[in-house]
């Protein structure tokens, strides 16, 4: 600091009222600044002579860490990558390459940093080790200072580890690394990791662990998704489908895509979104209803579809959204519509049976956050009808109405009495009143006031819903004419069944809810990748 | 006609010209009128006495045939319902039971009638002969009445035929009718099902058949796809979804279901869907390029979706619809784009071969009616860089520019010229000119003005599109404000990247694209079931 700034100072500078200060104060400001001056000269002094002393004795490290430029896939140069899940005896003492997340690192004492690396639900603990020759103080000082979440890249030679490491799922190994690189550093967090894979009962009010709120994780999906949790469960929901298909390609089912744009409603007018489409009005299909019928028509005889449905329903539940996955199949019968129902109720335990077989390791991953009571289920899926549910909810001391539907509460109910007296999750409810179905639904012509529709429970909660459809154009009509519809605005799906129909049975499953139920996560958000509701659009 | 209804007959006819007639042209009229009411007698008598011959002789087929009540599931015989197909040495001489259509009847002298009976591409010759036990006059009279296309169940003996039947697919076996009910009967068909499966090589000024109309096709799909043709061609669709599947799920990828209806317009604003949602305006996804990016940030590695794509595009050609099933995938990379762009080109041979080992019957069945060329393609897929295919087009003596995009005649060209140089109908073009590329594709590093971006060409026209993408945030908005973007617009999409991004390349497939280059079909609304463009939004 010189004269003349202290000059300039003086003009400057002014007490806390806002007065230039007396030249007393001033001079102490002065002496004060002048204390600070020296104290920095003597600071820069000594980390100009650390400088020199690391000139003197070059970081022998410094090609084996730091950013790399971002991968614009500069070149091929052969390298194996390894994945953790491969780490085995054929590496030990060996020397590896793997690209992965740093989930969390902690250093211990000067000379030693924990870096423990993911890739997916897969861990495995690594160490750098300051030494003479390949890892320095700066190296060290580098890695420790990588964000957590970030992508590095890693050079390591694989250890037997003395003992178990509880904490990873590579247990007998570790990772002793050579060099280290980041390929994509992360931004702070909105949350860690840590608190968003942490398991329910351990956030208590004694532990002090809050809860991160579901439409934070929602906010972060991208984040909320690494967990190991979310990782298992959108695996599981794949092994569904897997199965689904599977089950049915077996059994002569073709895939078929029908189309999402309609120039009419599937389902009749209500909660239906409606889209501007060139000069004409058309609307998102609420079901692939129609279509799937007319495939029968078509002589398809077996098919189902995996596709988005739309309902534009302005409510918000724990199980229902606006767009979800629907797994939709129609198959013609030769005489009675329990070849589908049987069929759909062995397709249920092959999807079962297959979540059991393929995510032992996901469902000890996802109880291990949100424990749940194991899904149980029958080899023969129960099949009650209509009037028995009644009689067992009677039993139980509720008043029921013969021929009106269930309400949530009661079906939960009715989920526990089965549950009780049958020892299973998963039953189907056939018969149905007539009066509590779409007009398409064909009646029961030994039981008036009912009809061959039924529904499919898990854990007390529908997830299916079909029926043996009116394959005769005139009953069709007739059908929809009671039921006030205006059969004007359903004339192509009338007119299918004019050229000989098969007789059929269906139904529509809603993904998200199978993977709901199964796991009794609670909330259909948690099992959608990313939910759509009235009040939710992105991301 | 009584003489009261005479005096009548005078008050009420006139003459041509509006006048009462003359008492002379009274008389005249009245006398024609008698000779009439004589002949009438003479048809009733002897009506009456046919009906009392067969009162005498009684129709002792009666219970064998008629129309059946609506099927509603009445009971549950334990009939085995036979399937045409699986006829068999077993069955010879024996009574089986099978529903199916009547494709065609053919009666032939006054005893006897053939009829072709199909179950989706199958077809058996069957056979009603009047005889003195089960089959009468009356029931080969009801048999001969059954309208093409209406379903029947029938009962049959199985025998075997001396000669080979060559119209049908059971060419060893014919069916002795015991028993013929009717289903569902068919209106008279729009088209016949014989107009609608000629060969198109069988049309032509000489034969006299004269095509039926795509569109006259497509609004009557329901019965068009009835066809042995669209039934094969639509089994070979499900079966690209098949092999594209299980080439990804056995390489870890996961499949995923992402949502249709965005806040944000997912490629920018052009040819985008808007949807009124709730109080709020979303978009429909022009593709999962955002969510299954967002994906690869979530560190799912690899993930593929199969589902519906909406493109406002109001334009009708060959090859573009509103609507379309987009196989999409996205994969994560250690070093190199490459490492996807050859496991997408492995993909395609997998799903070719597919189609060749699962399908030789239905490409027979295809080949029939629409004959095509074989689909050639390379057990390695061959890659050319973009600069290679210029120098190809301008060998041929075209003008193109370095950096200019091709249009849909360049493509052909080109594909063509590959063509007689490689023998291949499937090949790469790698390294598109950045300037012609969404704003997320990542630039080539060593040859500027490139990117690493590539298109696939099936018969000369694209059928996928994709590249490494942009997974450097800051980069992504720098970029995205070079195009002019709104980056406030696509904010959640930039973000994603901010918490370690992993370098990662995909791409989108039109499936039906791939199925009707394949078949070489002309016409993509041929390789969908229900097709949407500007125009059509039924059925």
């Amino acid at each position: 600091m010189t004269e003349q700034t202290t000059e300039k100072l003086s003009e400057l500078v002014l007490d806390a009222e806002g007065k230039p200060l007396t030249k007393n104060a001033l001079k102490k400001l002065q002496k004060e600044r002048e204390k600070e001056e020296r104290k920095r000269q003597v600071a820069e002094r000594l980390e100009q002579e650390r400088l020199a002393r690391e000139a003197a004795s070059p970081d022998y490290s410094a090609d084996f860490y730091g950013k790399l430029p971002m991968n614009q896939s500069h070149a091929k140069t052969g390298t194996v990558f390894v994945a953790i899940k491969d780490i085995g005896e054929e590496h030990v003492d060996k020397a590896i390459t793997l690209n992965a997340r740093v989930q969390v690192s902690r250093p211990t004492g000067a000379k030693m940093l924990f870096i423990t690396l993911r890739q997916r639900t897969e861990t495995v603990q690594s160490i750098l080790v300051v030494d003479e020759a390949t890892v320095s103080k700066q190296m060290l000082k580098f890695a420790t200072g990588i964000s957590a979440e970030s992508l590095v890249k890693v050079e390591a030679v694989v250890t037997k580890s003395p003992e178990l490491i509880k904490s990873c799922t590579v247990q007998n190994y570790e990772l002793k690394i050579t060099k280290i690189y980041v390929i994509s550093s992360a931004d702070r967090l909105p949350f860690t990791m840590e608190d968003a894979s942490r398991p329910i009962a351990q956030i208590t009010e004694e532990s002090g662990f809050s809860p991160i709120h579901l439409d934070t994780r929602l906010n972060n999906r991208v984040i909320d998704l690494r967990t190991i949790t979310n990782q298992a469960i959108f695996r599981i929901q794949a092994t569904i489908t897997k199965h689904f298909r599977n089950f049915l390609d077996a059994r002569g089912f073709t895939e078929i895509h029908t189309p999402k744009i309609n120039g009419g409603a599937s389902e009749g007018g209500a909660n239906v979104f409606e889209v501007p489409y060139f000069k004409e009005k058309a609307f998102l299909a609420q079901s692939p209803q129609l279509h799937k019928q007319m495939m029968i028509c078509a002589d398809f005889d077996r098919v189902y579809e995996i596709a988005p449905v739309f309902r534009a329903e302005n409510s918000l539940t724990h199980r229902h959204m606006t767009e979800f996955t629907g797994l939709d199949l129609e198959m013609a019968f030769n005489e009675h519509y329990h070849e589908v129902l049987y069929m759909l109720g062995e397709m249920f335990v092959a999807i079962f049976d297959g979540i059991k077989k393929d995510c032992a390791n996901e469902l000890e991953i996802v109880n291990r956050q949100y424990p749940f009571p194991e899904f149980k289920y029958l080899p023969k899926t129960l099949i009650l009808e209509f009037p028995e549910a009644i009689q067992l909810l009677r039993d139980a001391g509720l008043t029921v109405d013969d021929h009106e539907d269930f309400n949530t509460a009661t079906e939960k109910k009715l989920g526990e009495l089965v549950k009780e007296k049958y020892n299973t999750d998963f039953f189907i409810l056939d018969k149905f009143p007539l009066s509590v179905r779409p007009f398409y639904t064909m009646p029961d012509p030994n039981k008036p006031g009912y009809s061959n529709s039924y529904d499919f429970f898990m854990r007390g909660e529908e997830i299916l819903s079909g029926a043996q459809r009116i394959h005769d154009a005139e009953y069709l009509t007739q059908r929809a004419t009671e039921f006030g519809i205006d059969v004007g605005t359903i004339k192509p799906y009338i007119d299918a069944f004019k050229y000989g129909a098969s007789p059929h049975a269906g139904g529509g499953v809603g993904l998200e809810r199978v993977l709901m139920f199964y796991l009794n996560l609670g909330n259909i958000r948690k099992s959608t990748l990313f939910p759509r509701d009235p009040k939710r659009l992105a991301p």
